[in-house]
């Protein structure tokens, strides 16, 4: 039977469950990645596991989210991080190498392997054909130990590419242009699969770029075939031996179809404050800008900067608008500088900021007060660049670049002709010998330990009847940012749940955290798409530890219910979303948890004697998980506690 | 008469007083900088003046401190810098060019000329023989008024040098022996002038080096000759006609002499936590190195950062050791890139940062918990670095990059050959075009204030009897970053006293600010050379803000004494020191503030009975700023107050 690309991999894959779109399967897991943020947590619960050693291909530990190292918190989490790595048989990428996506890509993803990370947008290695999904650190944990990863069968939609780009737009714009097609919440459940003639004319940076933030459209992942450009790539990244051809077959049955035709692209962005909110470049113009950020694994390659270098070379920026620019990894930036493409940078008067995340996750560059910001990454949550009313404005790399040329926004017609694709060199400089390798025996390895780094707290197991009031009530789209935000300050608590609880909901509602303290206990309210964004696992471990036993929401993101299901929080669905409305704060809710079962309904009582029907989407496996009080219950506990 | 350097520069700039060491003395300021942690205050209570240009031959705002922008007050910080920048006409270095005293050394500074800058590493632009002088922000804001700048005249010191550096033995060696010869406090009220045939063979950077960290010495400046090294260095920076040749007479008479020979130095470190303690890196063999940072203000020039490079070409850092390197501007930046000596320091594993003060200030760069690390910097005061067990090493840039291969402190004498002194290329890249240069008109530029940007609170003037119990008693040497820590967080507030002051002493004594909350007021007993370090007035204005009236001590550095003075704080000193022991925390101090003359004794009487005679060496116009509850009540009130 002609099969897609996507259903190739996942059968090849395929240790439990059937390929039948929504019902749970699990794979087993070729590469893991985490990154610091998130890392700390998957390590400690990796070690609780009593594996000697990694039992994946490969797995490595990228540091790229905070680098700044202010104070001994988050030192002393790298130093955690490289140590863990070499005792366990990890690859450990020090901060400052790069952006872990960035990094990955150009070094180790692989056609037709599975990879998992602790971070939502693992997906861009679906740029050379990998089936790559965001976990949670729980789930990546598990990966390393060998176990399966356990998803629910995504649908297949096959985006049909026809034409080629033009002009000034770019591969942001192709992705632009379909969160704005779909929203935020059009992928859940899905994987994007590319495909048509227009996927030829796609390098695989650029189609990195589209399956990077495939993430913000909610999906499952999205996947590149893995062709000549592939072959290419690889090349020059020293790797060809690391190339397969992997194409869906001729025929090959989708859930889904979509279409594009790149011709017609023009230069877009996301307005203010969902990656969803597509608006043309033109429709813009007039508009002051205060600050352009270029980088971010979504728009790091050596193709992005070049470009930027190109248009910036021999002009000045306006001195009203901040360009900043951080290239996704020292191969990039060794690139740059072999060509004499520094200078032009640092002479156009940008700010060269070192290869990590950076402004993207609020690690430094906020924007002023009230500040236009154009940014060529992926999210512009409100509040995630540190700046809460700062107006931020996804965008291409030339786009931002022409528009700190410019000061504003203007119509694209009068930037000129743009400059020609950047094409990769034959064999671009090995930066390989900067990871540190962990040793064939790592039993002698001493994990070195900060103050800062505290044990998971234990988590009872489920009560029969749950009764506890309603701690916050929060609208659609809620991100895990809005729960726990980013920022060198928090960030450096990532290893310390009873601290970084403190910031739950911080931005958000200030009074949660004292609310639920004194209570002891709570549920949270939310809308359709709770949880979206990063695949930060503290965004349900934090409330866990607080004392949040279930979340009553429209509708649930992919990695967040994952992240619940491992924390032992109910995630339960409203029957009727109109129901919603009768939820209001400080009320009490009983919940009948023991009659809950797989896909059934209960009712729910509120104190004011309203009675509300609510179902789930779990499966047996997930609601033992819960009833346990959370996965760790079940597999094991981590170190030291 | 044959005078000496710095008497000819200080006769020249005469207004007021005459010049015998210890007199206080006024003198016209040619230049003035600013860097943005100190600068905000000192333009805040410019504009308060009501002038509407300055009057200096050339003033310069610099960001170098707090260039992270974390959250919208830095950020709005900066621009605030840049609008009032272009209002007064000031020059604006945005952040990312570089470090303040790097880049003047390059760009601005002049043989003969005047410099005072809100930064205590100002005597850096005594290199090229410019007298600059570190100064609180207050001084600074007066001189850009046209004011003049007073202090007590200097004795001045010859530093004689003879023979030349060999080996491994640095610039940064010559400083680090004077130091442990002189002590933190051996350099008050002095002048150190440079002299003898060792000078002829220090280039311009070098000596740069020497006068940046004679600031440790506590000295009010330090200066070289201006002879053909100078003119060398000028040429390069394409500057040859602001040389000016500038030398002492022959036969010149100097307070003190002291005497160095270049040829017996070797490789030093200061050990933690003091300047002044120096050890011999071979003695230090053998102790484990986790981190090694090279940069600041003091050894971060072209020469410092490719000798740096060709040590670590075509080699690999320790795992264990990180190495953090952030070249003092853009202009170096480039110079290493055009000489392919980007290349060397990425394939090490070091980390290449933004030009800028970055981990010297604790912005980011901290070390592990109780980690071993080795700077290049200036100071290594306990908790500077930003974790408080960390144990500093200052040290030179070869030594630095040695210990980053070694991963642990080894004796020079197996280092091998060491490299070449680089030498300037003819002609240096120019950046000046990076700087943001203001409109001859500047009335109609808009000033852009963030909501952080608070006025400066109202101070009362002086009451004829001030009863106020101790609120913290404090040991020797206490710096300006016992009494007001950096960071991002923390110095993100300079623009705000009331937020900034929750934080004095918030690393010595977490209990001091609700003391004297709840007192309303206060007085700070303290021991030798209080407040010594860098010049921010924060650590004044923050006591004066939450009440101190009196600071009782042994001895005070220079700038922050006047600092005190100020803002109104009185500065007694013990006429006994053994009466020191006789203060308790809380007892209460009773002070005849209408009794104190200039130079007078009055008796303090505390609570217990005990009466203790203290002294002071203010001048009558001190005294009358002090009683006036400090200078903005003397001469105007800064803007929105």
């Amino acid at each position: 039977m002609a099969q897609n690309l996507t259903r190739k991999i996942l059968e090849k894959h395929l240790v439990k469950g059937e390929l039948t779109p929504g019902s749970e399967i699990g794979i087993r897991i070729d590469q893991t990645l985490t990154q610091d943020a998130t890392g700390t947590m998957a390590y400690l619960q990796f070690e609780a596991m009593g594996v000697s050693r990694v039992r994946t291909e490969l797995s490595v530990s990228y540091v790229d989210h905070n680098t700044l190292q202010m104070g001994f918190r988050n030192p002393d989490d790298h130093r955690y991080l490289r140590t863990v790595a070499a005792k366990y048989g990890i690859i450990f990428s020090p901060p400052g190498t790069g952006i872990c996506h960035q990094l990955h890509l150009e070094n180790f993803a692989k056609p037709g392997k599975t990879l998992i990370g602790s971070d939502s947008h693992t997906p861009t290695a679906g740029g050379v054909g990998s089936l790559a999904m965001g976990a949670g650190g729980l789930s990546v944990a598990l990966a390393m130990g060998g176990e399966a990863y356990f998803l629910p069968c995504p649908k297949v939609v096959r985006v049909w590419l026809d034409g080629e780009l033009q002009g000034w737009a770019s591969a942001k714009d192709i992705i632009l242009h379909l969160l704005g097609e779909l929203t935020v919440k059009g992928g859940v459940g899905k994987v994007f699969e590319y495909a048509g003639p227009g996927v030829a004319t796609l390098t695989v940076p650029e189609r990195a770029t589209i399956t990077n933030m495939g993430a913000e459209l909610g999906a499952t992942t999205s996947i590149f075939p893995s062709d000549e450009q592939t072959r290419m790539f690889l090349r020059s990244m020293g790797r060809e031996n690391d190339f397969v051809e992997l194409l869906a077959d001729e025929g090959a049955a989708y859930e889904e179809e979509i279409r594009i035709d790149l011709n017609v692209l023009e230069p877009l962005a996301a307005a203010p404050h969902m990656p969803d909110r597509r608006v043309r470049i033109k429709d813009l113009a007039g508009m002051k800008v205060e600050q352009s950020c270029i980088g971010s694994c979504t728009n790091s390659s050596y193709a992005d900067l070049k470009t930027v270098a190109l248009l910036l070379k021999g002009k000045r920026i306006k001195p009203e608008t901040d360009l900043l620019i951080a290239p996704g990894s020292k191969q990039v930036l060794k690139m740059l500088s072999s060509e004499g493409l520094i200078d032009p940078l640092l002479d156009s008067g940008a700010r060269l900021l070192e290869a990590a995340c950076g402004p993207c996750i609020g690690m430094g560059g906020s924007p002023v007060s009230g500040g236009v910001s154009v940014r060529t990454f992926n999210r512009n949550f409100e509040g995630r660049s540190a700046t809460k009313d700062a107006q931020v404005y996804l965008v291409s790399p030339a786009t931002a670049a022409m528009i700190a040329l410019c000061g504003e926004f203007s119509d694209p017609a009068g930037w000129g002709t743009p400059p020609a694709k950047p094409e990769l060199p034959e064999q671009a400089p090995d930066i390989r010998h900067l990871f540190i390798y962990p040793p064939e025996d790592g039993s002698k390895v001493e994990i070195l330990r900060g103050p800062n780094i505290a044990p998971l707290p234990p988590f009872e197991s489920m009560p029969a009847r749950i009764e506890a009031p309603v701690a916050i009530k929060v609208g659609d789209d809620i991100t895990t940012d809005h729960i726990l935000p980013a920022g060198a300050e928090i960030t450096a608590l990532r290893s310390n749940i009873p601290a970084i609880s403190k910031h739950i909901f911080g931005r958000v509602d200030e009074g949660f955290v004292g609310r639920i303290q004194t209570a002891g206990k709570g549920v949270i309210i939310g809308g359709e798409n709770y949880g979206q964004g990063s695949s930060r696992e503290h965004a349900a471990l934090g409330p866990r530890y607080l004392g949040v036993k279930a979340v009553i929401v429209k509708s649930l993101a992919r990695i967040h219910r994952a992240n619940l299901v491992n924390f032992g929080i109910l995630p339960l669905l409203l029957t009727n979303k109109d129901d919603y409305a009768k939820f209001t704060l400080g009320v009490s809710v009983t919940i009948p948890a023991d009659e809950i079962t797989p896909g059934g309904t209960v009712e729910l009582t509120l104190d004011t004697g309203e009675r509300i029907a609510v179902g789930n989407d779990l499966t047996a496996q997930e609601l033992a998980i819960i009833k346990a009080g959370g996965l760790l219950n079940t597999v094991g506990r981590p170190a030291g506690s």
